[in-house]
């Protein structure tokens, strides 16, 4: 691993803003955070008295709650803004609602938004930082980051790697962060999914799209099921979620395809008997829990890091 | 009272699965807790860095406030799921939402759900403790422990006490704590109410069906009046809110038939006029705010034993 | 400004019931804790162990944040209650509701709610400190003591200034509480709107009611935009937004009849292009930013002075 550089970054908006050291120096700091949350006092003084806005202007359980956290176990003070209670519906202007917000001090927003872009958008009107929690199809840096960190928890290095990536490619910011992490630390992407859930300019992202599920799969050294985003689809891209299934769905048969070592990923919430048999996620190939575990220690380091942890330490 | 035995329960379920002792322990525990609420600065650092989530999947107000207060003034980090912000709904099951909060370390996992048995089916699937703060129309304890620790603050004990509880019984889980909890500690309990709300099989619990409300009240040393609980009932299992009150719902007239020294309790929110007249639930027979006092002391003592504060001490 | 008098209110319900001292006092005070905002560790200890509930049965983004922020920064213990999860909906009263919180011992209740009056009945109900967040049309007095402080970061004396006020008055509590205070620190109030937004009893509260938005802007000192609440009416009292931004938006050729160092004010959201135009609210005459700034020194100041931070200090 790359000796960890200085981190610049004021915002984390996307994968694609990142060098491979970024990425490095990112996980190299998650890993240290990451034995806080097995302490019985889970809890370290280094960013008291810090203001961490949750901005989710869509629906989110886990992330949000990864998110809080992770704050709160590095003693900040945590706040949760909701779609629905948003001032966004009373005709109010999102520039407007960050401006607010940024008005009463906040240290970070975090923000998961609708829209791909939105945080971009902030980051250049307020003066904390942003950190960027899902912003439409577009990206999901913080998931990539702790996808790349549990990956490099059982590999020595993602050069060289072959990984499959499985299913609604369009609709997923997790794909698209991914891809952009995966390529940028060398590996070998290479997705399948039916034609509707494949984006027409994916290649230009370096990206390799198989003509079936079974060639993504063969030789993979890790194998990610991304979940059919049944609310974010208006009509019906794919004919029934039994079809879905037995094209794409995960199961033992086909991992007997990979290499003995695969490990099995999915960011989460997993329809069980769609993206993947229960077999599978829960079998000894899985890491699906460790991404939780290590979501915590990435976010804990992402807050440490745009915070500017680095030059105070 | 007993001596306070060792504690060793890891989940509290229900009252089905607590000793006397148990629940004689857990009421001496919370008097211990009762007076820090009454202190210029509310607040401990008995919990300090843990993790206590609250999972309510069903609505609730009172409860959850009543655990997050429980939880802060022991200084304990707390985080609100809902029901309407959770996963659940996007496909995912309860024990993969259980299992992915567990892979973030939570200490405890507060659970409300609309299902009876749900908090007993996680407490099998993760690693920290598990609260039951409502399953469906099976168990409550928490209250139940509150209702218990509230009339001992009147009485030498239970034992040999006339308990009446009034009106739904079959949707009302803080009737079936309560029937457990009353006869474990050696109380007769008398249940009234329409015949829709009187299950089949309640006299296995231990309690007696009165033919009327007037029979369950005389003598009473304790009459409990339970929620019309509305919202959930599909179909109106009585004729009209009017007509119920004026046979169940609990007035001067009908108290004078209990001891003098009768204590008026209800769970909260009252219908007033419905299951009780304004003049008894503000009479000098009601301990109805102090049920809801005593509630935050029992569940900073529920936290406290589920995670050994005992044998730290 | 006035030396600070003793401050002798448990509870902010209006800035009715304030005296001009009681304003400046707590104005003073605000400054006072405005620079902890901009430290690097934005927590002070001085409310800590203190329970501050935030009842907000009225939707609300930046009111709530703002104190829910003001008190971490005083470091006390927050817990929010919705109207979406409240008990209200389950048929209980609010005063039912109020004194349950209550019994869980609050130190102070900040409450939003869609009738006037609902915090002054509450505050005859339970012992703890009442915070009127907004009630109905009736009162904001947070909003304007935030408005009254950052009048004074510019002008010495709000005495003998000309204050426009312009759009819905009728349906503004923000309106109704800077009438007040504005008149009792001696400013001269005038108002303009279309006449559906205007009270026919206005004048008995002091304030002048114009015949066009030119006549109330001339001269005057600060400009007030009111938001356009279209939640709050049920039947459309404008023809339209077009013709309303037309004939009371406020704009640059608007602004020439105004004093040369005239601040143009809005208590937010902004509906942008309505009530005001965008190079008016970016413009140098605009402190719509540091009233939201202001804002929570004024919340951490009112909390402080309800539990009675001077006679402590």
């Amino acid at each position: 691993m790359t000796e960890p550089s200085i981190f610049i970054h004021k915002h984390i908006l996307g994968i694609k803003e990142l060098s491979p050291q970024d990425i490095h120096h990112i996980i190299t700091t998650a890993r240290s955070f990451r034995e806080i949350s097995n302490r019985p006092i889970k809890k370290v003084p280094t960013l008291r008295g810090k203001t961490v806005v949750n901005l989710f202007l869509e629906p989110s359980t886990r992330t949000r709650l990864s998110f809080e956290i992770a704050a709160k176990r590095m003693s900040a003070d945590t706040f949760n803004l909701s779609g629905s209670s948003s001032s966004t519906r009373k005709g109010e202007t999102l520039i407007d609602t960050a401006r607010n917000i940024q008005a009463m001090n906040p240290d970070v927003i975090i923000m998961r938004h609708g829209r791909s872009g939105a945080p971009h958008l902030l980051g250049r009107y307020v003066d904390c930082s942003i950190i960027n929690a899902g912003d439409g199809a577009h990206e999901h840096p913080s998931q990539a980051l702790l996808d790349a960190m549990t990956i490099l928890d059982h590999k020595q290095s993602l050069a060289g790697l072959k990984i499959a990536i499985v299913g609604d490619i369009a609709h997923s910011r997790v794909a698209h962060s991914n891809i952009f992490s995966f390529t940028k630390l060398g590996a070998q992407v290479c997705l399948a999914g039916p034609a509707t859930f494949m984006p027409a300019d994916i290649t230009s992202l370096g990206a390799h799209v198989c003509t079936s599920v079974g060639e993504a799969v063969t030789g993979a050294d890790v194998v990610m099921a991304l979940r059919i985003q049944i609310e974010r689809q208006h009509d019906p891209l794919i004919p029934s979620l039994r079809e879905y299934a037995v094209h794409y769905g995960i199961n033992r048969a086909l991992l007997k395809l990979a290499k003995p070592d695969v490990l099995v990923m999915h960011p989460g919430p997993i329809n069980r008997g769609v993206e993947m048999n229960p077999d599978v996620a829960d079998g000894p190939w899985s890491v699906i829990l460790d991404q939780v575990t290590n979501g915590v220690a990435v976010r804990m380091a992402l807050l440490y890091l745009v915070l500017g942890g680095d030059k105070s330490a």
